[in-house]
């Protein structure tokens, strides 16, 4: 194409899959937009960063900073929720290439006449650009352009140049001559706070009866929140709360035959009594659940609700809509399996059906219903197993209309499927954190989620256990390997939860010696917790999470930042707000077993601290305070005791100079 | 958007800038495609990698591998000239996915009589979508589906599928249900080998004549093909040779005031005489050119001419379209100027003119005259003053109806700009490898040529002098110096070519002391070379250059390997072909002055040598034969002698099991 567009833009960053999904932020956050910006020859090239919020009709422009290699780089603050866009525009500037090259003539002595009246035309042009310019910068232009045609002596004529005054009238005006604009207009889905900051205690509502042997409620799930609220967690997510399927019910430790007054799991969905739309009977009714939600706020707390999309034999939608199933040449329903392995009690959703709008539209409406009796967060049970593109689909549509809609992601899958399902649009993902527990293994892994592209769409909720998960370290390491586990879930990650009681009790005990499932699930049964045994982790959680609330710095993950530490089983990180006000440096033994100790190397440009001077630093968990000076310091863990310090630093220390009469 | 499809395709590779450039290829050379292809779920997946050639009707598919990670990979050959297609579309597939769980099924002996029936219907569908399949095919899956179908014994209803034969067959007739396509469909240019290989000697022709004083013509250059032939080079590359300007001719050693008789510089284009499409007169006309180009092609040598887009203020142009270049306000053209330098004797073109349709076909025009004059390989000086976007436009457009046609890039300019240019369609590109000398210089250069996504569109010509530039290294390096860049440039890449005589002659006089210009600088003044000077390096050319045309690992660059060698003063790399029957091997004492010995670790696995078994090496510069053992080799090179060893690796080595009484 036969054009005049001088300037070429490539390399945007960020970008996900050619601009294809957004990048995440929440509202405040900072966006730091890069790229190659060059053009032929040695003119002087201008550039801008422009975005907007989808509602707003005029583009805000940021000037880039040309760094090095012709690599730019701009930034701005996401001021309010909803889809925000971004690209990069640049030109060939006349003007800064004439002044440039007049600073450079008028050095060396030359002559330099006619570049003068060049001058006073790209005055003019700007002035003819500009009609609505403000009147003094028109009179000074005006001016401008009289000097440097007159017949004036020359030093009076270069006046305006030397003095740097033309230069920045002009630059407030600028003529974007043969404008090259980067091809692709790019998305941000910025959300609400919690979507980068939450704390999650996941409970089984029908363990929360006052007496034992007895099928709790909503409401008796309700007197549970001030316990919750105690250790300060902000979302409390219940798995499935429908109707539970009896056909092919599964039993006590999963086993095939089903007990009278056996409860079942809640993840098999739907029984005559009704399916995604309904509360199992037991539970209570919607008045109940209303009072739940209503409860929850006054402590702070959101409900979130567990969505898995596939349903028991009994479900309404198998004879509503049959075609939404995949049916065998026996005229039975596929189940679903893992071959050899049979899961009777399950039939998933055909994401090849015909009728893909009819389900995609009901599954949806789904979303619609909970989000109308007042649920926002969603915990959506094995997403990988159904269609990419539907919560790409599903996703969008919602946040539409329902911007505060947070969908937790709960896929323990490959790698990148985990990476697609984060960029399809769930807000938060589950990880692999529940396997990660060497220096090596939490360094590499979560480099990978903050210091890559990762950052940009995936945002990791670390969860050291899970009703499906209880990891082989928690069952050998004891009350140090739980403090452990909470405290790197809860620093490295801006979003933890844990499944309690069974955490804070300390449940240890796996089905079988090798296996990472609970004994006596409480999936397949009800069960009855002593929260008020005094062996309760519940102070040591409590604590981690008001210094998790008190500290901006554990807000968000961007920061993180790993600091040498010499000795494999201890590990060293911190993360900061972005204008350094806090800053939080977090160290762990990860033997349960023995005390280590370790010299650490602190990064201290990282964290913009100045090596000459000794800073404080006061570990909020134990208490003490301790004087450190330089990178190099001493630290020595009883996990005995406590196995991990979270340091506040304060930059400030006070010497002589700040008393009164030292002058 | 609603839909079925349920595969994901992304990261494809190779994909410059998201697809909007293509790659380059030589006739014969692979491409490797790979790309990150998963969908929900464990089913099992179908991928193929498509491609064709531009005139071709129907696509070619080739399966590629699974690796690890979801990242598949798979390869074709380019077998013509011209634009070639590729993508990847990949599809869930029912037959494999149920295969595979039928083997686990009968494995674990569960009952698996439905699916023997499902196995059926996917059969069925795979003959409705192929009513072409092959007869003998038909006959066996008709037989396949009425076993399954059958109540015979399990065990002979399971045949088809324990024997393997039904996943034979079915795969050779693949039902693409909801197939993903990924949404680029990716370009390659395929070019003639010279694009990748070739071998420059740059002349000029105003020097070649019989006697001291006289201006040579384009007939005393053909009288100078001998000479070039013999040292084996395949390229002769002219410096411009249009009328030369006469409004501010340059002097002797790039002088603002001329002398009578000096002859000027050949870039400063255009006079009276004419322009872009003139033959400079004391050079001979149009029959001579033809005269030169026809005697070239005896000797295998292509002529190369100079396009320079810049004009003499003698330029017809000038006056035919003043508003090709910029006015000043006093009616004056603006001259290239680098502030406070001027240039008065250059009118640049004005890539903004208004006029731009007008002006870029004009220079279209030019590259189409000498075209047709016979010319298929342009050195376009200074690309990277000139819009990158026209030389996208222009080398698209000609390479259309001229394939064989071949552009090398003169820019020595910032990294992305040489880059940017090469992605725009320059066949091959100047390079750094004037200023690397050392081994960390060179190593990471190469390794960035060869080794990044550069490799797909940048093809390096190394040039160890240029009438530009006479290097430091040569000025002090002597007669090992010259050999050392002369190896380097010739084994490192696979197109170099040298500014000769001035090259062999060793001219290494600059024109003042620390200055990389040549004293007396053929660009301004008529030079009397003394080609059978018996100190000339031509033997060494020559040998090198024949080492280079009888070893096909040096013809392309994607193979190149850096080994270890425990000298910092010494360089030790590879190349070979990919079928590994050509290895050759290069080891150069970068210090000209001092001799140096080292041990060699031979990355062996990149060489696919076994470490079993001797091998000889062949030093094919210096003649001698060594027997070497294992990855650690000793060599020694005294520059006095020869600086470097060009060995070719044979991995055969005879035994005493080849003796003919051995049995």
């Amino acid at each position: 194409m036969i054009g005049r567009q001088r300037v070429i833009i490539e390399n945007v960053k960020p970008e996900i899959n050619h601009g294809q999904f957004p990048i995440k932020r929440v509202v405040g956050d900072h966006v730091i937009v890069s790229a190659d910006i060059f053009s032929d020859s040695h003119d002087v090239i201008s550039a801008e960063l422009v975005y907007k919020h989808l509602s707003a009709t005029a583009w805000t422009h940021v000037e880039p900073d040309h760094l090095v290699n012709d690599h730019w780089e701009g930034s701005f603050i996401t001021q309010k929720k909803g889809i925000y866009f971004y690209t990069i525009q640049a030109w060939v500037d006349r003007f800064k290439t004439w002044h440039r090259d007049m600073l450079k003539k008028i050095d060396a002595e030359v002559d330099y006449t006619v570049d003068l009246l060049e001058g006073a035309e790209i005055i003019q042009r700007a002035m003819d650009e500009h009609t609505d310019m403000e009147r003094q910068d028109k009179n000074y232009l005006d001016d401008a352009k009289t000097v440097l045609r007159s017949d004036a002596a020359l030093e009076e004529r270069i006046n305006p140049i030397t003095t740097g005054e033309l230069f920045d009238v002009m630059t407030s005006y600028p003529v974007r001559s043969h404008l090259t604009r980067y091809k692709n207009e790019l998305t941000i889905m910025v959300e609400r706070k919690k979507a980068g900051y939450s704390t999650w205690y996941e409970l089984f509502p029908r363990s929360t009866a006052s007496e034992p042997g007895m099928h709790g409620t909503l409401r008796t799930t309700a007197e549970k929140l001030p316990y919750v609220a105690e250790m300060g967690f902000d979302v409390l997510y219940l798995p499935p709360i429908h109707p539970i399927g009896n056909a092919h019910r599964k039993g006590k430790n999963n086993t095939v035959t089903c007990e009278p007054g056996d409860p079942g799991s809640p993840w098999a969905i739907g029984s005559q009594e009704g399916g995604h739309k309904a509360i199992h009977p037991e539970l209570g009714n919607f008045d109940d659940f209303d009072f739940l939600l209503k409860e929850a706020e006054k402590h702070n707390i959101e409900v979130a609700l567990d969505i898995a999309f596939q349903c028991s034999p009994d479900h309404p939608y198998v004879k509503e809509h049959p075609g939404w199933f995949r049916e065998r040449p026996d005229g039975s329903i596929q189940y679903a399996e893992n071959p050899p392995k049979k899961y009777q009690d399950i039939y998933p959703f055909d994401f090849e059906t015909k009728d893909a709008e009819g389900m995609w539209e009901e599954l949806k409406s789904i979303f619609i219903f909970w989000i109308e009796k007042g649920v926002s967060i969603f915990r959506v049970d094995n997403p990988h197993t159904k269609s990419m593109r539907f919560w790409g689909w599903v996703i969008t549509e919602i946040k539409r209309d329902y911007p505060d809609t947070i969908f937790l992601s709960e896929a323990f899958t490959r790698p990148k499927v985990m990476y697609q399902l984060a960029k399809q649009g769930f807000t938060q993902s589950y990880t692999y954190f529940t396997w990660r527990n060497t220096k090596y293994e939490l360094t590499k892994y979560f480099e990978e989620l903050t210091q890559t592209e990762a950052v940009e769409f995936f945002r990791p909720n670390a969860w050291p256990n899970t009703p499906d998960i209880l990891p082989e370290f928690l069952q050998v390491s004891g009350r140090s390997g739980y403090i452990i586990r909470n405290v790197l879930a809860a620093t490295l990650c801006a979003s933890y939860g844990i499944y309690g009681p069974a955490f804070e009790l300390m449940d240890n005990v796996p089905k079988t010696p090798g296996s990472e499932e609970y004994l006596n699930s409480e999936k397949y049964e009800i069960k009855d917790w002593n929260i008020n045994d005094s062996k309760s982790l519940k102070p040591v959680i409590s604590r981690i999470n008001q210094i998790r609330n008190t500290n901006k710095a554990l807000h968000s993950n961007y920061s993180l930042t790993f600091h040498t530490i010499h000795n494999e089983n201890m590990i060293c990180y911190s993360k900061h707000t972005p204008d350094f006000s806090n800053i939080v440096l977090v160290v762990v033994n990860l033997d349960p077993y023995h005390t280590h100790h370790g010299w650490v190397d602190l990064n201290l440009d990282a964290l913009e601290m100045d090596t000459e001077h000794s800073f404080q630093v006061h570990d909020m968990l134990g208490g003490a305070y301790f004087l450190w000076h330089g990178a190099h310091n001493y630290v020595e863990l009883n996990p005995g005791i406590m196995p991990a310090h979270i340091f506040i630093l304060r930059r400030k220390v006070r010497t002589e100079r700040d008393f009164d009469y030292y002058m």
